[in-house]
């Protein structure tokens, strides 16, 4: 199998920047970031979980390392580098070829080199995990305790169209190409802010991504910084393409729907100008959308004063 | 399935030291390391592959992190921390409980702490997908590129045990009660000599582990640093456990015997001295198996001057 594991290594061996060292010793080195501190997250795409068999594996490795720097944004990290273990049942040099392009791609976009990793064969089906460094001024981590009452409660991007595509695919929604066409980049090819997220420190004080869905993130959030949130979802960025469906739909997209690898954030309202200046400086859109509140309830009314059940829309109270 | 996993996580979030922040947020955080240099690797373990489907889960959860502890060790460096993927067919807590007391008991005698992971259900076999970080002087770490004409070549611990263990755990060899019990320790509870390798840089001019096979990862050293060597088989610190074994099936075992999470390092004659006295502080065996040659040429040669063929014993010359 050795040789047949070389030509896997193969794809993924491209030349690092100068002060890394990459593939081909038994740890990669990393280039100092002095007065900086290191944060990582790993995680793990199954196939048939995480993603369908028949994805078009191009996008397949755009996801994979998008999901993780959707982290490093979460935490407002600026990504360092990435390492990738790969476990597949057979060697198909085409899907081995797009993987890697589609990976390397967004790699390069953010500067965040494949410096090493681990490709195996398998009895079972293909199996990806990733791991990224990035580094932060030490002590400005955003982390999930840190919201105030009164801060503003942002979002970045747009809610809702992964879920619908990901319903379209699994057959959970009658076939409709147009929706499809227009919703399944956010299900296949997510863009996490991670620049825009990196000036985040010192402004928001607590973030995550909303990859579990909105309610359900927002509720760690509120889980770890012992506070509620009032939400007006009217003021929801809800995707243009789903506006249009039927509400109860479109509702449980938003508020509910998981794989959105954008940021929700809080921040202090002094802090809003800053914000959305920071916002067109990145060309990265934010809505505020609600204010951390006392007490543990998470509220979501119409602007109209409507008051959405939070329990029937898959949010699991704490 | 998300209240299955957090069964799992809970197997998975014993307190991180001060100055970590571990689980609960999109990102670990490390503690500020400075002066020093990060390095990383990913190891992947795969069941029917890497280990068998009836192997006790704790040892499998400590041979999960020696393989990458192993890694560190390969590049002198000090172990700072590690993540964990797994995806499991099935929840088991007794599984569980056990994986995770194998793991934690050495990443506690390593202070490498489990700092984030990520758990998930799959349709397949069971995958382990550990990441460890390290530190270490910045310039120091050891390449396998480093060998020069002259060095010593050094081995650590002893050869041979993990590949009879894992014959016989296959069926490959005759069924053989104190021998399996003599040599399972080493294919299944490696101890990679972290400590001892940690005071290597500026001793040694390059390094590796011995994961494929003395032979084997010996040739990768020999091609990164475009030298040949010159062994002496009698000096190859074979495993007692196996030395009255059939000369042939010894030698395979002890030349090209894989899963020997020990190192194969050189260096300059002058520092014999300090690797010895080390090697006792450290109460690591070392054994000096060989040197370091002009040209690429592989030499294994008894001390009564007998040449064996490497080109027999499953060593690809490059």
């Amino acid at each position: 199998m050795v040789r047949e594991f070389d030509l896997i290594g193969r794809y993924f061996s491209r030349e690092v920047p100068e002060g890394y060292i990459g593939a081909g010793d038994d740890c990669a080195v990393l280039p100092e970031q002095p007065g900086r501190q290191w944060v990582v997250s790993t995680d793990a795409l199954i196939e048939g979980r995480h993603f369908l068999s028949d994805v078009d594996p191009y996008t397949l490795g755009h996801k994979s390392l998008a999901v993780n720097l959707s982290d490093l944004a979460a935490m407002g990290a600026t990504p360092a580098g990435c390492v990738l273990a790969l476990a597949l049942p057979e060697i198909d040099e085409n899907w081995l070829s797009k993987f890697s392009d589609g990976f390397y791609l967004l790699a390069d976009q953010h500067s965040c080199p494949l410096v090493g990793g681990d490709t195996t064969g398998t009895g079972h089906g293909i199996m990806i995990c990733v791991t990224v460094f990035g580094h932060i001024t030490p002590g400005t981590a955003l982390l999930r305790s840190g919201a105030k009452n009164g801060d503003d409660i942002w979002i970045t991007g747009s809610l809702g169209a992964a879920h619908i595509a990901l319903k379209l695919l699994q057959g959970a929604l009658p076939a409709n190409d147009a929706l499809l066409a227009d919703t399944r980049a956010a299900l296949e090819r997510p863009r996490p802010p991670v620049m825009y997220a990196a000036q985040l420190p010192g402004l928001a004080h607590a973030a995550l991504d909303i990859s579990d869905g909105f309610l359900q993130d927002l509720g760690h959030i509120l889980k770890a910084s012992k506070c509620g949130a009032h939400i007006i979802f009217d003021n929801l960025p809800v995707d243009p393409a789903i506006r249009n469906l039927p509400n109860e739909l479109m509702q449980e997209a938003v508020l509910s729907g998981g794989d959105v690898y954008q940021l929700c954030f809080t921040a202090p309202q002094r802090h809003r100008n800053a914000i959305e200046t920071l916002a067109r400086q990145f060309s990265t859109m934010v809505s505020r959308v609600g204010v951390i509140t006392e007490g543990n309830e998470l509220v979501v009314e119409t602007l109209s004063g409507r008051r959405l059940m939070p329990s029937q829309l898959g949010y699991q109270h704490f």
